[in-house]
């Protein structure tokens, strides 16, 4: 049995990383792949699940788990905490489960250094038009939500050579093998191999 | 346009390296995969063509060409010399082309101090039974032979740890894949995609 793989999947919203993620899932037939669910203060909202879109806790308790460094990261934003969990995401690994964490710039930094065998990947829109049409996909924002948008959306793209691997969404379907391809080549590498074929190596390599 | 990528890739045999890269090669619309030719000076067989299986070269021309250090790697065997063009191999890679060198563990050590971006696949059987059945296809070869070439299949595959990528030749139409994989996900690795999208990248990330 090999170690999973943590995945960290970053990108500006309209680049499609979400949609990605969850086509990816759909076909997992092993079940050897699952997203990261964070940990989360803020109140549940309608239609919402405990667990399936955020583990819902106390501020106690979160901070409860700050302390014992449960947390790969953590974060606070508009007065709630977000936090990603390091233990379930090491007994996932540790069972050859592969991990995608749907996490910004800031956050991938973190989980870089204290997970340096993580692989990260990151989505791009393919023009600065198409990621404009996206980002007004609703077309009833004013000009100053969107050039808002736009402007976030640049800063995290600005992080782009920071991650291993860089898919564009162009064609969604190009972009989902091509996600597909890192998968299936990252399970190739030696060590993750030399630990699924150990037995038949021993026995290869037996005189 | 990015630089295409060195792909060192070895076997024993009877792993089926050669039908490998034979097969991927036969899928090549882009025209954007090779595998180098070396130089030889050893006599051309019957069938056997210029520049497509060998470039044949004398003794003396391949003595300059040493001298010239062009020259990735060379061995002597059995009195004939064998090399790796470097100056064919470069102008190549530097048209986006991604280059396939055939190669044992000794001339891989060699590329990889020469071409340290040069990506390394080792191809294994899938057992030892199945390895000693491959060796033993012809079934006309004295227990000796057998023998002989089983020791030098296990010698090579004792340097499988030194390999970026390991590919177990199981279901060859799997192993293709595999191989289809790899090359499809270094593509996506950030450097080649940031030479690839340097325009596209310099638009988004204009304010």
């Amino acid at each position: 049995m090999s170690q999973g793989t943590l995945y960290i999947v970053s990108a500006p919203s309209g680049a499609g990383k979400s949609s990605l993620i969850s086509a990816l899932l759909k076909d997992n037939p092993r079940y050897d792949m699952k997203v990261s669910v964070s940990h989360t203060t803020r109140a549940t909202r309608p239609g919402e699940e405990n667990g399936v879109h955020y583990h819902f806790v106390s501020v106690d308790d979160f901070k409860a788990l700050i302390e014992q460094d449960a947390f790969l990261e953590h974060a606070e934003v508009f007065g709630n905490f977000y936090g990603t969990s390091r233990l379930w995401i090491e007994e996932m690994l540790s069972k050859g489960v592969d991990i995608f964490l749907d996490i910004d710039w800031q956050g991938a930094q973190q989980i870089r250094q204290k997970m340096p065998k993580a692989k990260s990947i990151f989505i791009l829109p393919p023009s600065r038009e198409e990621l404009e049409r996206r980002l007004n996909a609703r077309g009833q924002d004013s000009d100053e939500v969107i050039a808002k948008r736009m402007e976030e959306a640049v800063s995290e793209i600005s992080h782009f050579n920071e991650y291993d691997y860089v898919i564009v969404n162009d064609d969604f379907d190009v972009a989902l093998m091509d996600m597909k391809a890192i998968l299936r080549a990252e399970r190739m590498k030696q060590d993750k191999q030399a630990s699924k074929y150990h037995d038949m190596l021993d026995r290869l390599l037996a005189q």
